[in-house]
């Protein structure tokens, strides 16, 4: 076995709306092992903790030879760190407001545990292990069906007074015109330039009516004009609204993941260009860089947390 | 005198492009006397600092029963606050950039120094001292000529990789279509909802030219229709600008100064209903508070870091 040699190692669980991931994790931040599990959301908290703990018991028997100190979640819906509970989420998983996510899971496994959003997990994972490792700060943002960016100050998300900082898709955005945005407002970045926004931009330029933005992609790729125009206007409704970001918060680095990155170069390229043409001139040579870690980030973010536990 | 029982106080200089203020100020925040004069700013680095300096030494002569134990200087220009060093500067001020404030005003007052950018000492002195205190995090923005915010976080602000954090005016603004912009970028904040900007769009919608702001409220405040419009379009623009900042950064309260607010109730109305519209509804309640401490609030920023070096 290659990780013979790791005596203590940390759990992480990322619980999504529909896929929960268990890991277990060296102080390195190299995930040893694997699991995961349809999330059954429909099915109430006591399902979701169940499934959750469940996977770190398979992982923990599966390697007999190293403790396991401590656990950190990350969990879609809003989270206050500091209690471990869940503040409010969406309908996807239902009866999530309220659970108390860091008694229970301490109490079905017996060790300690640190929560905090999943998006927060993701972001400290590719701040502080993935592509912004050694930068001080980090604006890192994930542009996926939704849009979400966090601050990370000394490996630190700034979390924020109600535990929702770091919705930068719902800032205006001259792109986004008077769209009706997910959240009640009009006019937001996440109403463009998401995998959702962009696939129904395409259809009200003429496009057909396609299921997916893997779809866009490809036809784009095939020479589809207005494809190829709606993966351009992506890249650069990210980008600019990420120059004015960096305006006010001048991070040392920029990481940028999440599955509309497939988009690829052109996107990336349009991406680049609306940056350097957003931000003042000192920061246009901020890197922006691209996220490394994919779906591991948010189960090492969490494990950096869980490691300080038990420091 | 009403201030005999002080024993001890800092000094404060707030050095801008055209004045130079300084006061004196207790640790309980309380400006006890104030000095200023024109800012020699054609006339090189050395004018201004002997200026600066002269204020000082006259407000410390004038209380001779006063120890003044420290010095806190809030400085147009891009300033690190960890060297004192100015590090770059606009015309306004011949020779800025590269002027080493701390070690210069220190020699020459004989006591220690410490030095931020003065968007940044005005930050900290309403955030600390004024509408903001008692906030564990502020975001302030003032509101004039140009732009500019920052996020104060336990009493410090966020100053950024490159100290230039806190450029909220130059933010892509889906109400400054495709404006030029003062810092070579095009459709910001700034460009519509400054003083300057308001009184560009007066004219361009029709209206006269006037000199300055005050001729547009006037206006308004007269009936012209279109100065009516130009008012509430700025109060609008700065409002969904700071709710989109606010679902990024989540701040316990926003305090808004500057010049621009004499615009007084219509923008203000303006400003937080469009605030409203664009923040997610868990932080449409978040206070938007004005500014209470006026001109003196970078002095009394600067004031409170002065009060560190000797605490």
């Amino acid at each position: 076995m290659t990780h013979a040699s790791v005596d203590t190692a940390v759990a992480a669980v990322d619980i999504g709306g529909t896929k929960t991931a268990a890991a277990l994790v060296a102080a390195s931040g190299e995930v040893l092992a694997r699991a995961s599990a349809p999330t059954p959301g429909r099915d109430g908290p006591d399902a979701v903790l169940t499934t959750a703990a469940g996977l770190v018991q398979r992982l923990r028997a599966g390697s007999a030879a190293t403790t396991v100190a401590s656990l950190g979640v990350g969990s879609a819906g809003v989270v206050d760190a500091a209690t471990g509970r869940v503040l409010s989420a969406t309908d996807v998983l239902s009866g999530w407001a309220g659970t108390d996510l860091r008694g229970e899971l301490g109490e079905l496994l017996g060790m300690p545990v640190v929560v905090v959003n999943d998006v927060h997990a993701h972001a400290l994972g590719e701040s502080v292990r993935g592509a912004g490792a050694g930068h001080e700060t980090v604006l890192f943002v994930a542009v996926g069906t939704g849009i979400g960016a966090s601050f990370v100050v000394g490996g630190r998300v700034l979390a924020g007074a109600h535990s929702v900082a770091g919705h930068a898709g719902h800032q205006p955005s001259p792109y986004a015109a008077k769209l009706p945005c997910t959240c009640g407002g009009r006019g937001h970045l996440e109403a463009i330039a998401s995998g959702p926004g962009l696939v129904a931009e395409y259809h009200r330029r003429g496009g057909a009516l396609v299921p997916d933005l893997r779809e866009v992609s490809a036809l784009a790729a095939q020479g589809d004009p207005v494809a190829a125009e709606v993966v351009v206007l992506g890249g650069a409704a990210v980008g600019s609204a990420l120059g004015g970001l960096a305006n006010v918060l001048d991070p040392h680095a920029v990481v940028v993941g999440g599955g509309v990155t497939a988009l690829g170069e052109t996107w990336w390229s349009a991406l680049r260009e609306a940056f350097r043409a957003d931000a003042l001139p000192v920061l246009a040579d901020v890197p922006v860089l691209e996220s490394t870690l994919g779906a591991d980030a948010p189960l090492v973010g969490a494990a950096g947390l869980a490691w300080e536990l038990v420091a």
